[in-house]
């Protein structure tokens, strides 16, 4: 798989240790968080706004009500920027100042294209909702006309894009490795709580199971 | 306490009925997310960043090294954005269009100013420690004068704010409601899946429970 390749805004300035420059990890990011913060700035204000985030090969997908504020920008072609953010732990160290935290983040910049296709559509919808509920799209009503209509899907390319990693232990000074301190991670995830039924579910039906896909 | 007061930035123009004036739930956001995505535009290219983001009364803080690109351009008064959202679900309908997401996003607008005052540097890095590891900030090195000069400290004021909260089943259309599907909440939570020491921890450390935390 092709690399992924520095540029002046994806070059990570701080800790390049960090930077990865994998391109499976950045799609594993973004498959795994499901949601993203896209930024966007209208009249030198920046939005920051969280939408769920889709990918299909090269291609990271969003949807939103046609002609909502977001939507507009990101079509007249802003200089948007995408990131998606996964917390595996907080780095506990000897010293307050060493303290840290082991995450995965994807960014991706560039301006988004408005999905006019409706086999591109289509198809990335459906992967959309199997991706959170395999089997579903088969299940469901699928989506009218006028619900098309009244949706924007946009894409933007995963080509100008950057990855951040940190795992391990604090990276303690020498002189305090003897305190006589806990030291370790405190590991965090996402995780399925419960599955649970609307009024709108008789009870003959079975609860799925989805947890194959988180 | 003070109700949140919707300004042209923050009025919700999509789905009124999910923005929320409830200061203490702007609080409650930033408190239990502890991540934020902060935006911020250089030369007309939108970033966004991850940051760990704690708050103090009115004032949320971030950290990050001195002289780095988003604390310079921070500084230096960018109309910068900041979001944290809370997954709380997947809400599953009847149909492929209304899908959704149970979720809580707070939004804080404005510059951030440097935070200069010692003491504040002091009790703000202090009540961070303290959010994400209650008792740890005694049993630690505190930070060295040298380390807190390569840290710089910022806040912004949860003033121009906004709230967006989303609960419940799908707004399912009545045509729909007798199709033979299951329908309700796929939950989501953040949890702590472990405790892990590293090889800087002698065997007679107990290892402390910081769930109450969390």
């Amino acid at each position: 798989m092709e690399k992924l390749v520095p540029t002046q805004k994806t070059r990570v300035r701080r800790g390049p240790a960090k930077a990865v420059f994998d391109r499976e990890m950045l799609y594993q990011i973004f498959d795994e968080a499901r949601m993203a913060h896209v930024g966007f700035s209208v009249d030198e204000q920046s939005y920051v706004i969280p939408m769920l985030a889709w990918r299909v090969g090269d291609q990271l997908y969003i949807h939103g009500s046609r002609g909502s504020r977001m939507i507009k920008a990101l079509t007249e072609g802003a200089q948007s920027c995408v990131t998606a953010t996964l917390i595996d732990g907080m780095v506990l160290s000897k010293s307050a100042f060493h303290h840290s935290t082991n995450y995965r983040s994807a960014v991706v910049f560039g301006p988004f294209r408005a999905v006019e296709d409706p086999a591109e559509i289509n198809e990335s919808l459906q992967l959309f909702l199997e991706g959170i509920a395999p089997g579903r799209w088969q299940e469901v009503r699928p989506p009218s006309e006028k619900e098309l209509k009244a949706t924007s899907i946009l894409a933007i390319k995963l080509e100008e894009a950057s990855v951040k990693v940190r795992t391990g232990p604090a990276n303690e000074d020498p002189e305090d490795l003897d305190l006589p301190v806990w030291t370790g991670q405190l590991q965090l995830k996402q995780v399925i709580t419960g599955m649970v039924a609307d009024d709108n579910t008789s009870a003959d039906i079975d609860t799925p199971d989805y947890s194959q896909a988180w």
